[in-house]
């Protein structure tokens, strides 16, 4: 019964011309249209092979799903303990908000305190498995901790580029790991420019946002934990704090894979990003029905996880909301806060700016009709409230 | 087949003159000497019951093992995704150490960031049962902090007390959490007498470490976690910052219980107590042979969660140190902050303070030949980094 087989991965496809690429060699984007690739697996074997139940008993990290993630040596995983993270159910929240069966699914209880690590968990494994000695990466604090940590894990060089003003403590870390460090002034994409300048030449290795295939494996696990925790079945509404938006298309993949292994049944949950008023390029794009996006002029907000002027694949993402019937939501920095006070003072849970922007928009999504008080829904905290001292110090002087 | 029994808890009794305490009442500690009371369950009819397996597929919580915690009525459960943290192998680090199998036990990743969200999860939750409307407790930060989320969200009203050079985040959250918070001049054990002057006239159930029968329980499931990751069996060794101790203390009676019901075999750890040279009464104590520990006078250290001049339960800490054939050593706040660098630059792991003192006590042991290089070795995290900032930001400087 194939008890060794360890991945059914099979193929890469470009998600718009659908070429195939290579698997057994470095792979960024599509070498034929730059798009994003996307991991294929034989499902059918998979499905002949696995049950739900195979998954009980096993290690509480995201590997658990092993033979659904891209890594063929299973030497060659580089795991901090990511994954496998807690569903809160918010009952006085829940109450307040009008929703009888309302979930935080918690992933500030990740190593490094986000879900990034999850995606550079498998990123940097299949790095590593592919002999990929030198990485880089822009981001806006979160994705730089992860990248820093498992890298180092995997005894690869990092070069990680963060705003100048990304929070202290985002910086701290990265210095903390060691690695190789550059400050830009200005957003994400300024840092992905200054860090674009110095990548061709030194032969270093894309780890940015959807431009390497890996990444969104990892945060497809998401996905598959949901299923499981809900005991193989999906919520109704999932509500995602939406940047580069790598964790909703990957639940969105994770939830078609689920589909044909025969594992889940039904209608597929309605993904919900939510942006902030400051920065949000893929309501704008949304509510004009566009298939792509445009940049955002002079992002600014408190969730720096959101300050993401345009994401990379902003196609993915909104073909997501369309095809499951979901929207996309915008709310404001004062909002985001008050739901971050909120959510302390009813259930003890302390949310991220990022993930509160998240509850907050459940008023704006019962309002317009689109949430009903007896749906299942989820809403994703997406790393630790304690990254964010100045939000937490903000945020606990309005409770008094 | 007892599909229906929730918990094999049977009688709570004195640690110390084995008086029995009724369980349907609220209990602190031993009405006939004062000493801590422990939670004694019917490990015949469990062991009939229940086999290592019927843990699979469960609640990736510390709930998974609910048969042997003391809550009878499953509707009290307070979680917030508490417990279940990864067991992280250090690789670069454990050949650095001179240690071919040394393992993390990473209880950042908890709600509230740290291994005091176990305890509270399961004394708040008993208390809800109990009927218990107020509590109160002094804190060096953390058990604060997971008291006023757990107590929040049972909603039953919390009174923390904590020094007022407490880190400032540990501040912050409990004022987020809405609950009422009091900050006193001096040291864990003004707060616990600040606390005492007001809790009687008050009606306040006490929350203090280990005077109430609980936290323990909720802190022993740390020990159940590690043999059912090691695949039901026990790591030669456990090296455990030491404060008010109740992890140790929890962890040695999860293993007495274990062998009880025939889960595990062979020789238990060894328990290693570590503390800061700057506050070490417990080490002071072991070197003594004594059976209890004095007041340390002056203590200071980086690590704040090892202010703690003395614990209330300290001889149950000296007597697992005893019993097991283990010991406690000191180590700076330089070594500790060194091994903090060392642990991110070598395996992309961060620890707090406290775990970080952990990891440094190994060289003491491996040179005084109390441990060999071919030993499994547990070294817990007790906590998340990113709730010490000023720390993170000298140990980052440090490394530069």
């Amino acid at each position: 019964m194939a008890s060794d087989l360890r991945s059914f991965f099979t193929h890469l496809y470009c998600s718009v011309c659908r070429a195939e690429h290579a698997i057994d060699e470095a792979q960024g984007v599509c070498r034929a249209c730059g798009a994003a690739l996307l991991a294929g697996y034989d499902l059918d074997l998979a499905r002949r092979n696995l049950r739900p139940s195979s998954f009980e008993g096993r290690v509480g990290t995201m590997w658990r799903y092993r033979e659904l993630l891209p890594v063929l040596d299973p030497g060659a995983i580089v795991t901090l303990g990511e994954g496998w993270t807690p569903l809160i159910r918010l009952k006085p929240g829940g109450v307040a908000a009008g929703m009888s069966s309302l979930y935080i699914k918690d992933e500030g209880c990740n190593p490094t305190g986000s879900f990034k690590a999850r995606g550079l968990s498998a990123a940097v494994s299949k790095a590593r498995e592919l002999g990929i000695g030198e990485v880089c990466i822009p981001s806006a604090g979160n994705a730089g901790g992860a990248l820093a940590a498992y890298a180092t894990a995997a005894g690869i060089s990092a070069h990680v580029f963060l705003p100048e003003d990304t929070p202290r403590i985002n910086i701290q870390e990265v210095r903390l790991f060691g690695v190789d460090l550059h400050l830009v002034d200005g957003l994400i994409s300024d840092a992905a420019k200054a860090m674009n300048e110095r990548r061709g030449p030194a032969g270093w290795f894309d780890m940015s946002t959807m431009k390497e295939p890996y990444r969104l494996e990892g945060k497809k696990t998401m996905g598959y934990e949901l299923a499981e925790q809900f005991g193989w079945s999906l919520p109704d509404v999932i509500v995602y704090p939406t940047g580069g938006g790598t964790g909703l298309i990957g639940m969105w993949k994770a939830f078609d894979e689920l589909e044909k292994l025969g594992w889940v049944e039904g209608r597929k949950p309605r993904m919900v990003s939510v942006q902030m008023a400051g920065c949000a390029p893929v309501v704008k794009a949304f509510e004009a029905r566009a298939p792509k996006s445009e940049f955002w002029e002079g992002a600014a907000t408190v969730a720096s996880g959101l300050r993401v002027p345009r994401a990379f694949a902003d196609h993915l993402i909104l073909q997501a909301l369309y095809e499951s019937g979901g929207c996309a939501v915008a709310v404001s920095d004062e909002a985001a806060l008050r739901a971050m006070r909120n959510a302390a003072r009813s259930d003890g849970v302390l949310l991220c700016p990022e993930g509160a922007a998240a509850l907050a928009a459940l008023p704006v999504l019962t309002e317009s009709g689109f949430l009903s008080g007896g749906e299942t829904v989820v809403v994703f905290n997406t790393g630790i409230a304690y990254k964010y001292a100045e939000i937490l110090e903000r945020s606990s002087e309005g409770s008094n």
